[in-house]
């Protein structure tokens, strides 16, 4: 039995995507896909999902030939949950076409064996109600972190802010963080969810980058600007895939760790959205991660000079 | 005669600014007046701009009692510029409720003979016929930035495109930049900048910071972030006001100088939102911008630690 030392819960799916250059069906898609995509490169990871008797052999084995454990990965009846959106010309704002859950509208996330004592957590965008089903069954890991949207900030609050003391870091973005907490600034946001349990605010600001706020410090990590993109579709989830995955990997949860991390995760969800689909994360490794990281610090660098 | 090390041409202007928290009429305000504020910590600066005869002496006195160098504010028959705008709840778009040009519709600034050879000039954002008049009376000055808009962009593309290559800083919103250009993202929009004759195009992101890509560089400032922001008015101006300032008083625009500047660009704009109109700017000093950029360094630093 696997023990993967990073364990992430959420959907596989696959998404219709268009943008003004291009519009593929079925692509291979889901939070637990794009960010167990970034993560197995930094840390051993395995994913809770379920997908639908049509799911093709083939993007099984590309998860599992890049070392993603499957043992959490359920197959039921029925077909695998799709999603279609259409972005805007500057590939910021995305219009939801259709949202078929198929076989994720009774998904209900059980951990295998082998993953309860997992120490890293991800628990990506779905409902809170099932978030903490899946926090009982874990055995104290060392660091969980969620991800929620508006549509559980709107309908479930009270699972949710029962889910914040339970938890090491949120994930969300600037207008959810704002929705979440009444406030409409991002350090007066980030201390409403400290004040709710959760020492580990992130806030991701798409295109601009995001911010990780804890108790004592800030950490500013504007997006690596990049010539191409051409699909946002999982930036997110890339992210997160990455910043945890890198947390793993260290194994460690210091402000420096956290600083590092973030980074990891602004880059590979740099090199998530320079193709359509997946498939750049799927043929990423670390050496890809550590040389635009070192291109990243150069752009942010602390200039020798003095005033 | 003074002779200024940096020269501002632009508006000195009475605004009328409303939020949600509070709203002022007549508040001293105009490009000229928030640069000038921003970078006289840095450098001594002179301002070209035109009041009308409504301005009140306070107001003068504020500027010179700040060293700002009065020469080329030239005092026309007429009421003074007068804008009003109101903001939105979370003080980013804003609504022009009014603006009446008054005197400064028939602006046509003149260089005093001490301002003529001033090595850094900003052009702040005004019709670039004029612009291009202001560089026709200054003698081979080091360092030209220039600011502009929609408005011009729409309306006067063509001084503006004779402009570029005149000049060596073109300060331009994100928006702005890709209405120029017709590029959909910041490289390509900067590379057309720069194909056009402007070696540094240094691209605003409002809240989320700013950009400066030259041909070898690129710098990315995040915005310092703030639990108070009382009135964004003047954050454009103050920035450049701080960066252009740095650069004159560093008398350098090597990359590393350029990256400091922009920082401390962001450091004055961070000073200038946190009150209404420019007072905070009125009474900041080196050793507040010194403070801040210390603390912004940590924001942004890279750990020690490695992947």
């Amino acid at each position: 039995m696997t023990s993967p030392n990073l364990v992430v819960v959420g959907s596989v799916a696959y998404d219709s995507i268009e943008t003004d250059a291009q519009a593929q069906k079925d692509v291979l898609g889901g939070s637990a896909t794009y960010f167990s995509l970034a993560s197995r490169v930094l840390a051993p990871t395995g994913i809770v999902a379920v997908i639908g008797d049509d799911f093709k052999a083939e993007h099984k084995s590309l998860l599992a030939n890049r070392g993603v454990d499957l043992a959490g990965l359920e197959t039921a009846p029925g077909e695998t949950f799709r999603w279609g959106g259409r972005y805007d010309s500057e590939l910021k704002d995305r219009e939801t076409l259709f949202t078929l859950l198929n076989v994720f509208a009774d998904f209900s996330p059980k951990m295998p064996a082998g993953y309860r004592n997992a120490p890293y957590v991800f628990l990506a965008n779905f409902d809170p109600e099932l978030q903490l089903e899946v926090l009982n069954q874990c055995t104290g890991p060392r660091f969980v972190a969620c991800d929620t949207m508006n549509f559980w900030i709107q309908g479930k609050l009270e699972p949710l802010l029962q889910l914040l003391p339970r938890i090491d870091a949120l994930f969300l973005n600037d207008t959810e963080a704002y929705e979440l907490t009444g406030q409409r600034n991002l350090l007066l946001a980030a201390r409403w969810i400290q004040d709710h349990g959760t020492p580990i605010a992130v806030i991701k600001k798409g295109e601009h980058g995001a911010v990780i706020i804890t108790r004592d410090d800030i950490v500013v990590v504007p997006a690596f600007l990049l010539p191409d993109v051409s699909d946002p579709t999982g930036a997110g989830d890339s992210f997160a895939g990455g910043m945890v995955g890198a947390l793993a990997r260290l194994d460690d949860t210091s402000p420096d760790a956290l600083r590092l991390a973030a980074a990891v995760g602004t880059i590979t969800a740099s090199y998530c959205v320079q193709e359509f689909g997946p498939g750049r994360l799927a043929s990423l490794d670390l050496a890809a991660i550590q040389e635009r990281l070192a291109t990243y610090w150069d752009r942010i660098h602390t200039p020798a000079k003095e005033l």
